[in-house]
């Protein structure tokens, strides 16, 4: 089922039921019956005599059957009762202008999502942050659900969990066996992990982000003012999550931005970050110079009620190093930062985003909103990479992040970009000590310039290999990045592109739960279980597809061989009739030992 | 143009034409005329005032609109004189069997390639490998050809080459600036390097595989027996150099296999690998154990008068390592090695490719056909990686290695396989020390198992990077990987994947010309030169179709934004405006500097 387009693009219907091969489950942590925490259980051959996989699930009620979506009144709001036991005020909300929705009026304008929506926000001196929270000692049950989710469910450490940490290398990070509620608040309180959770969001699912948990994606969403609406970036927002994004961008500029985001918001289960400063732009009718405090702080106001998570703030495009940027072969290649470059060289002084960085603190704190501190000047290009435009902001970012935690607030920090491979590794290691280990959030790095088309391939490889040196969150490339605007297919093959590099980094940091479903896929791969190694796969219908191209029947689906290499030369076919002779590798085992301990000179070649 | 199938698949016509772009051109060394190695010429736009860029160029004649293809009669033999002078004798050829096909007659029988094709072979004391020629300290046509297409047809060193040099980390590469025949010279005699050419194959144009060179790839195609036929496997050929494959290995089981190889090698503009055990195996009606040395020699000879350019040898299976096996996870997943992990055990003795090593030598060398020291207990998932098994082998492959070397022939060596991202580097540096650096041809490797369908992706990843750490070939893996057999979509896709890796690479290694490209596509990108950022990318086709999907007009090629932000939101574009107020920037780089060297404090934020 899909999402149907009309006229005015007033969402009606998305993708709903279970992913193939699994169901949605609920666990509660241990002494909190009231927490439910999703995850999707996949269920295997009986043959396998192995108990169900339980993987984490960004997927939110979609994929759930008990559910009825009915997007016009939202998600069910999951953390309405936490909230509500926290005591903020109500606030009258901010009233909806004609220019927050670009002008749009009758047949082109969006309706507003008519699901019901309070606005709160925190008074000074009240903890509204996690932040706060943690910083008071308090463990909100934001906390206790995010450990339980890292833990997928389970109320002990796995076994061997010890042994598969000590085997990774995590270039200094602390990943614990097993996450505790009081682990969670101590890395939040240090400014290590954050959980992006405005007060008036309270249908997400939390989710957390830091260098000690599971490393998590971003997708980017959002119309431009070319093409599509907003029912398309509801399926997206969906799809998106459908396969693992862990939160979702909505980078939506033009005409029906509000409603477009309200939209979004209600019946988004993941967090939301958007770049403030595109609507803001949009209310000067897309002039740069035109920008000032005024319109920037309503646009914060605005979206902060409506129930953002998170912002991108380019308060490090300090005036100073745009000249920097001057011979680079790409220049400013990020939309905010070129936008506040110009308004800096227009008016030469300092943007009213650094000079009003307090000022910013304060209103992102109020509605618990986390900051995502943007690299305006992130590099565009292998050339670019790692100069000092780049690395001067990085430094700001990094004083910035002091100021915002000062002020009870969360922060991550945008990274690049355009990176090669052997100048990856500084870009981790100066962030986090730059930047007092604040979680690292990159966009990629695309490791060559070359491919367009492939962009998600260049850039998994330099996402791999940072989230594996500590970044905590990966920001998707798409097949179409610097081409055009990415359609379903390509919000798909991006997010499971970056699930791939999370993973592989989680491995490689030695996770302790990431390798029980490598190793799962690969005895269901061996014991030529093909149902099991679809379903076990990050994209069950792709996997089961491809195979069904060349052996469609049902027969096929039990046989030992696939049309790779025929059934005569399937290598694993003939090492499981090997291990039949179960009795003879037995006592191949002591021969080995001897021929080790002997020197290799037990079996002499004859030819020798 | 696409092959057309019929019932005996004799190939008729494949993909030929220009890239998108591009230009075949040919130019020679100094002093050299008699010599012309091709290059692919991308013109750039009028308006960016550039040469146009040359590209390395892997697609052989079909390419070349100046060159009639006529499959029946072959590529012409462009080494022909070359070989002719070294004064080689002709020989008998082996009598083709009925089993050499399978058995295959009538209308199922795939016909022989009529090409002409005469047989030579090499007399013990005269020098017939590049390495024997290498050692002798003359330069082959062969040497100097490759050192020309290395430096992309350049009389000397690169502009600025060695301070692109100087910028990677090689990890103790010894990558020169320029590459002279006596450095290709140097480097085969040290074992370093190979240029896979049998004396039979004189269609091929020379192509060098070793850590201190450009990074290769490799294809596989190859039918099996469930599907797939000769027409198919030469387009599979054709298509895959097209895009960009160095080598290609034909895996081919089934009938009809030695027909279809010679439909390859005549038409082969690249050097072919075989695993010979595969064909000897068809020979023996699919049962291991029947297997011998008698016709595995037969099959050798029969192969190297083809003109096969390397064999993939799994003498390495020793008896004493397949028990190492037993607790694996999923045991041995290389064919080859399967087939002799039974052989060793149902005989309870060392294989005879490990004990009759001596006299596959005399055999290879007498061609010139180079080893491929296949890793048959290479690990099948992230569990089996690095494991007593798999490195015991490489040990011995070490010691083959020395004994090939010995015997004159070229070497490289086979690795793996499934690897998570630590545990690389291990393997690329004992692979180093055991085999006397030897070129490393890695599969992969894989950094998960839990993604098929995209495992061109989860190896794209391993293989950028232990292709930075030394790995002279990149063997590609297709989406089809663990599922089926790839179908022409999945080799492009595959091949473009491998070139992104192998480029990241040579990027990332500091290779002096790699970064030029980047930087030329750059240039475009932020020039809103489409077109040329289309032609300059690996896939000129893909880049296009996906920009046009949204904004097909050719209006919309000039169009200074795509439809990804718009025009308002374009970084590209602000920046573009930004730098046209040139005198401005001039101003404010003295101020910036004043700005740095002042301590971050000339602009005060208002708000401190």
């Amino acid at each position: 089922m899909t999402v149907q387009s009309k006229t005015a693009a007033r969402p009606s219907s998305v993708t709903t039921g279970a992913i193939a091969g699994s169901r949605k489950i609920y666990t509660s942590p241990a002494g909190r019956p009231d927490i439910h925490v999703p995850f999707r259980e996949i269920a295997l051959d009986p043959t396998a005599r192995e108990e169900p996989y339980r993987a984490y699930d960004t997927s939110g009620p979609y994929t759930d059957p008990a559910i009825t979506i009915d997007l016009g009144a939202g998600l069910p709001p999951l953390r309405a009762d936490w909230i509500a036991r926290r005591g903020f005020e109500p606030l009258a909300p901010r009233a909806v202008k004609d220019v927050d929705n670009g002008g749009a009026s009758g047949d082109r304008l969006v309706p507003a999502c008519p699901a019901e929506h309070s606005v709160l926000g925190g008074k000074p001196g009240q903890p509204v942050t996690q932040f706060e929270f943690a910083r008071a000692g308090i463990v909100t049950e934001e906390m206790i659900y995010v450990a339980h989710r890292e833990n997928l469910g389970r109320q002990k450490a796995l076994e061997g969990a010890a042994e598969r940490r000590a085997d990774g290398e995590d270039f200094g990070a602390s990943i614990p066996e097993f996450i505790t509620p009081e682990f969670v608040r101590d890395e939040i309180a240090r400014g290590r992990a954050i959980i992006p959770a405005n007060i008036n969001h309270p249908e997400l699912e939390p989710v957390i982000i830091g260098r000690n948990f599971l490393v998590k994606i971003n997708a980017n969403i959002g119309n431009s003012a070319v093409t599509s609406g907003a029912a398309e970036e509801v399926e997206k927002l969906v799809w998106a999550t459908r396969w693992g994004a862990d939160t979702v961008m909505d980078l939506s500029t033009g005409r029906n931005i509000h409603n477009i985001r309200g939209w979004i918001l209600r019946n988004a289960p993941v967090p939301i970050g958007t770049v403030p400063i595109y609507q803001a732009l949009e209310k000067v009718d897309g002039e740069p110079d035109k920008l000032d405090w005024e319109v920037f702080k309503d646009t914060l106001i605005e979206q902060a009620e409506q129930g953002v998570d998170y912002f991108t703030i380019h308060a490090g495009v300090r005036l100073g190093y745009i000249p920097l940027t001057a011979k680079r072969v790409t220049g400013i290649v990020s939309r905010g930062g070129s936008i506040m470059a110009r308004w800096c060289l227009a008016h030469h002084r300092e943007s009213f985003l650094y000079e009003r960085f307090d000022e910013i603190c304060d209103i992102m704190r109020k509605y618990d909103v986390s900051f995502s501190l943007g690299d305006g000047l992130r590099p565009g290009s292998q050339a670019d990479a790692n100069d000092a435009a780049q690395f001067g902001e990085l430094e700001t970012l990094g004083e910035l992040t002091k100021i915002a935690w000062n002020k009870g607030c969360q922060v991550m920090i945008e990274g690049p970009g355009h990176v090669p491979m052997h100048k990856i590794k500084v870009n981790m290691d100066k962030q986090l000590r730059e930047c007092g280990e604040a979680p690292f959030y990159t966009l990629g790095p695309l490791t060559t310039d070359v491919a367009p088309g492939y962009d998600h391939i260049t850039s998994a490889i330099g996402a791999a290999m940072i989230g594996w040196f500590g970044t905590a969150m990966l920001c998707y490339v798409t097949p179409k990045e610097h081409l055009g605007l990415p359609n379903r297919d390509d919000v798909k093959t991006g997010v499971i592109t970056y699930r791939i590099a999370a993973h592989a980094a989680d491995l490689a940091k030695g996770h302790p739960s990431a390798k029980l479903r490598d190793d799962a896929i690969s005895r269901a791969r061996f014991e030529f279980r093909w149902q099991d190694q679809f379903n076990l796969s990050l994209d069950p219908d792709t996997a089961r597809n491809f195979h069904d191209e060349t052996l469609p029947k049902e027969a096929h689906k039990v046989a030992h061989f696939c049309s790779m290499c025929g059934p005569k030369f399937c290598s694993m076919k003939i090492t499981q009739d090997l291990r039949q002779d179960a009795e003879r590798l037995a006592g191949l085992e002591q021969k080995s030992k001897e021929f080790r301990e002997g020197g290799k000179e037990i079996y002499l070649p004859a030819a020798e």
